[in-house]
């Protein structure tokens, strides 16, 4: 711990000549430190100037810029941290984030305090594809979620997040909905002979959000769904160090931060890197092919991101979601392989079996575990 | 209060023909809510649809959109109300956000605690527009920095705010760098016969932001300042409905919601009426003309949406900032009027003269209070 002096980040930059992308670069480095004009920084300040390694073009009018940040302008807050990412420059186009060199991430922030290992651990499911689906629509009573939790649970689910959009609405008040739901689904077990764990949605304000987690804990939910970007990043990581249950990650509001070709960051960085270290233990991303727009090769690099060797994190789970067929399981299982989630939510409710056939015939595509 | 059934949503559409938006209206509004498919919606949970009021011909291959959601799927959570507006469809390219109509934010925020009003009393100015300077760079210890703010007193600032690269590094904790920032400050104001108000830089984590909220407030400091989208949008709006001090809301990490053309919100929707909604008394945002790319068109409209009716909220201070130069402030005024906070950082740190007479001529330019 606090050996990194500084952390390096791997920009691209829209430029039309070497001389512009190195600009660019030289105020990139000044708007994300010391934001001072040119022959203005004290030299008693000196050492909050970063380096510029490199820029080098990457394809015709496109070039990638590495800049080294002394960490002391960081400093120990991993809010702070997202701030010299992308505070300022966020409001400039055509500058995207790459990726952030890894040594630092390990200094200042926890990761998973589960991972893959614990959430299978959690589930006594050691190397078949995980199945996921989402409980909705928001409108239904508490008493009218359970019972499908219920049938989602016989069928053998493995896990069960509320829909995103599921709050405390007066509706399905949380407590009675996660209560509610959890009987149904301990039920539900007795019928599947399996493990089934719920992941309530405590998204909330920064003033509720960390008792909605405690009281999502105490009526025994298994784990918990948080959109890091309506809650601020930060918050998922200390929701995360508390360790008690697993952090799934939704991308609510996220989609700016990664859908422009021109600004942002890299899904890997973004989802891969950034999420996975403020503690993501899964992290719920849009698939290609449903409804989103992300690519097949765009999603396997995530998913290598997400679970690969990064500083001394747990591997985290991938999650692809966002209109995923039902039939299209075996295909996807192919592609991504076991350690994976899959979660599968519209689809399962369309089909004309009803939930619990639909869910059991989703089970059996995962294969056995072994 | 209580009154709103639905909340209207205008969106802008990237569509070929008329069929195609209104399949992507419908989309919209089913992803927003219930989120599944056609024909699955339990009849239990028909009040959570909304109805799509018009689809619009804007321009070649851009349409818009209006649709009504209903309250009950909101229920009093701004977080979740933050999720209805732009959750999963920020994933998707090709909308964007242009309005929300007004009844339902005064339903559920409260809005500016002070306000232009309550601003212009902290510093008895009544008439004249304001001068404000941000105090940096980052790596000055809490002594330098209170030098600089000691100057900036003596030479008549209205407002310090902390760059918005202060947290709590240790080259200048929080602490220390208040305390002596508050001390240069009211010596300062003897000196120059008139009030200094320092708006210290909070932003960090939600489990940090409420103690070094009320830290600040303690050691004295008249305001502060918030990068919302740092600290998740609402927790700003938990700060504000304290009503201690104002709240001056900073753009980082925000970029992404407002520059690409084709996805996010308006600037009047984001900065204009979402931030005003959740108690941003004043706003900065990038000027036209400065180190950042919006026009001034744009830049007056979102001047008038910051201090327009808007439901009972209090109008607030537009601040045009990043990279303002001294001496452009007669035309800026001119261009903006009276209600307007004119942030100048660099451009004040480089002049010949110094920090005390360069404020002072900013001073000057602002023309006498009536």
């Amino acid at each position: 711990m606090g050996n990194a002096t500084h952390v390096t980040i791997v920009y691209q930059l829209a430029a039309d000549s070497r001389s512009q992308a190195e600009q660019i670069a030289e105020n990139i480095s000044i708007e994300q430190s010391v934001e001072m004009p040119a022959g203005t920084v004290p030299a008693s300040a000196s050492a909050s100037l970063p380096t510029i390694e490199k820029v080098d073009p990457i394809d015709e009018n496109l070039w990638k810029a590495v800049i080294h940040y002394p960490v002391s302008i960081i400093d120990g807050d991993p809010t702070q941290f997202l701030n010299v990412l992308y505070g300022n420059i966020s409001l400039l186009d055509g500058i995207k984030l790459l990726d952030v060199h890894d040594q630092y991430f390990a200094e200042l922030l926890s990761g998973p305090a589960f991972g893959i290992q614990g959430i299978r651990k959690l589930l006594n499911v050691h190397t078949r594809p995980l199945s996921c689906t989402a409980l909705k629509p928001v409108g239904l009573s508490a008493v009218e979620l359970a019972g499908r939790a219920g049938q989602f649970a016989r069928g053998g689910i493995d896990i069960i997040k509320d829909d995103h959009g599921l709050a405390d609405q007066s509706t399905a008040a949380f407590t009675e909905r996660v209560s509610n739901c959890l009987k149904a689904i301990r039920d539900g077990e007795q019928h599947s002979g399996k493990r089934t764990c719920y992941f309530p949605n405590i998204t909330t304000s920064p003033a509720r959000l960390f008792s909605r987690f405690q009281l999502a804990v105490d009526l025994g939910a298994e784990g918990v769904l948080i959109s890091p970007q309506l809650t601020g990043i930060e918050a998922m990581h200390e929701i995360a160090k508390t360790a008690q249950v697993p952090v799934m990650a939704h991308p609510a509001f996220s989609g700016p931060y990664v859908i422009p070709k021109s600004t942002g960051f890299s899904m890997e960085l973004y989802y891969g890197k950034l999420w996975r270290a403020f503690g993501a233990d899964a992290i719920i991303y849009p698939n290609a092919g449903g409804r989103f727009t992300f690519s097949k090769e765009t999603c396997q690099a995530l998913n290598q991101q997400i679970r690969k060797d990064f500083c001394i994190f747990k591997p985290s789970f991938p999650v692809p979601a966002g209109g995923i067929d039902l039939v299209s399981i075996p295909d996807w299982i192919k592609e991504y392989g076991k350690e994976t989630i899959f979660l599968v939510g519209g689809s399962l409710y369309k089909q004309d079996t009803g939930i619990e056939q639909a869910t059991a015939t989703f089970q059996q595509m995962l294969g056995p575990d072994e």
